[in-house]
């Protein structure tokens, strides 16, 4: 949680292109990348703009300064006791806002590669568990600490509870501590955990494999993987059996596997 | 599974409380803490006292004895056979009475750690999988051990196989075999494996831990970890914004993220 | 993938039982045992009669040659792309067919073992994911490589997503690499990692633990497994209580409970 906010920068959100990698650069260190209502907003318009962006293959989140993010500007929150009921509307309305930007990264058609070094804590460590990849230096921390001053991770609840097994995610609910990443990693919260040095080329070679794939074959991929997920097994059968003949009338994939059964290299992906 | 009765004690359950923390002691030892009739009752009857007790922060589940609990008392059930239809309708009474039980535990306000030591098997390690955390001595052992009588462990599967990953939960069903803490802690059914001696003093120190936190947000993030689990994504987000924006409300709350943004040490909580 | 297919043998799945084991081998080694369009009816058909084979108790599915299975038979497939749609429909009925091949195991009433050597790729991997166990030699590699030449393995995600966390499932399915045994063991999709040589002695230990068990109580309980696992808690409780309640009606179980409680050895199962 972060308490300080952070007005020395006019974007919120850095962002630079590799080659189909958008490289998001979550650019408020002196609020250790609060999320604020202004970096809420320029994350999910920074979100909105690249799921329309077909040169992006990939997504990369990555921070600037020492830590990774400190989850809600709990300053700014606060100012907003004052309002006649207590703020009690704000809080909710910021929360949905809050929940609006994580659903944008689940639902955007590219993946997004989570790149934490420093902590990632309450909110923060709910960003990390809404991504699609993450990776982290491996004296990144991690925490749900919400409980510690009085109020309880619920929404980054949501996002963890989901991506560990239920008593583990309870224990970093419950005591709020700091777990190293080789720790969170074990549980599954992680896909890579390597010195810090190493933290960019890390993610980037993952952003590289992906955005090497054929663009149609990753797009409905990943949003089916996240809708059969809520499914029974049977539904979701019937459900990834369409969305896979869908798959096999994709050029790409015509040409991907005319490649494939002819033992010639890959085509140059037409996004088709 | 237990085969003896035990009747030497008054009392099945005992209680201790401890600064906050409500100790049980689950009291049968010649029945390895066999969960009869009575234990039951003493059980659901104890957790439904302490819901309603703010005193209690936190609740540690131990067993007297060398073993924690060794599930249902098949002496008993087995007497039941003489009834006019073979004990049926008295088995489905005794699961969901079993089932009550268990469901109290989930529910509970307070957060419940399962203090493992000898064995835990059937209903007894549902009892493990079904506390909110679980800490073993490192030769602990846990089974659901009913298949090898020919009694599938059904009920006990319920939370076991929503603790740890499907495949290793039909293992531990199928084979009936006994495995060692360090092997089901793997699996994310344990928090903490530590040797006999230091058992007590594990679970006390989580249990502290919690103890220390505002019981608001205690309370509205255990209820709330469990609702949102069986939710869909988007719903869940929903409702735990809903949850936050109410924890935000409680006074503690406030006089909490007021410290912290101080830089001032935590307030001791009231309870509001 | 594969891409070739296989006419050198009449008999796509061998089967030899061996006192209540059912092993079954997968016997198109040259197209890396594709799921062809003949290869699924051979396994439906092999699991149909399966169902209602009383003397088989467990299942062992084992592959001739030096790999698993390859998954889909792409040669086959790309061959309907000269149908009026393009094989649009053909696509959906084979995906469709597929599906049900995999609920086959799901549903059968008998526990089915996964015995890996070499690689299992795409809905090779699948099916080592939709059976119950699954074990594997120390050199065997698991693959969701369909995403490198554009037909996302949509499908296969189903049954792996079920059985892994999140996020190692999406980096199998995004990034399409071969992963050792030992890896995948550790995120739960295997319960048995072994040296080559010790396979099938393994796999085969697994399945006779399985068939001296009373047929009544695993049948009972793999069908409850996965339905309780779709339930939410209370109602998988109730659920589960009457299945066990079933379960003590059966006259092995009754035999066994007495066995038990009279510290005798367990009966010979009758199947009752």
């Amino acid at each position: 949680m972060a308490y300080d906010s952070d007005t020395s920068s006019d974007d919120l959100i850095l962002r630079a292109d590799n080659d189909g990698v958008a490289i998001l650069t979550l650019n408020a260190p002196r609020s250790i990348n609060a999320l604020s209502e202004d970096m809420l907003s320029a994350l999910s318009g920074t979100f909105d703009r690249i799921a329309g962006d077909r040169s992006v293959k990939a997504v990369i989140l990555r921070s600037g300064g020492d830590h990774f993010c400190a989850g809600h500007n709990l300053k700014e929150m606060t100012e907003r006791r004052a309002d006649a009921d207590g703020g009690f509307q704000y809080f909710q309305d910021l929360f949905a806002k809050c929940s609006a930007m994580m659903l944008r990264v689940v639902h955007l058609p590219q993946p997004v590669i989570a790149e934490v070094k420093g902590i990632a804590t309450a909110a923060g460590c709910q960003l990390v568990a809404s991504c699609d990849l993450a990776v982290a230096a491996d004296d990144a921390r991690f925490a749900t600490s919400g409980v510690n001053i009085g109020l309880f991770c619920s929404t980054p609840m949501v996002a963890l509870s989901r991506n560990v097994p239920r008593k583990l995610a309870m224990e970093m609910l419950l005591l709020g501590e700091f777990l190293p990443a080789a720790h969170v990693a074990e549980m599954g919260l992680l896909n890579r955990v390597v010195p810090l040095e190493d933290l960019e080329a890390t993610a980037m070679d993952l952003a590289r494999i992906i955005a090497d794939k054929a663009p149609a074959a990753v797009k409905i991929g990943k949003r089916a993987f996240y809708e059969q997920l809520e499914m029974p097994l049977e539904e979701a059968y019937a459900f990834a059996g369409r969305t896979m003949a869908e798959n096999m009338m994709a050029k790409d994939t015509e040409a991907g596997i005319g490649a494939f059964i002819r033992k010639a290299p890959m085509p140059d992906w037409t996004g088709e």
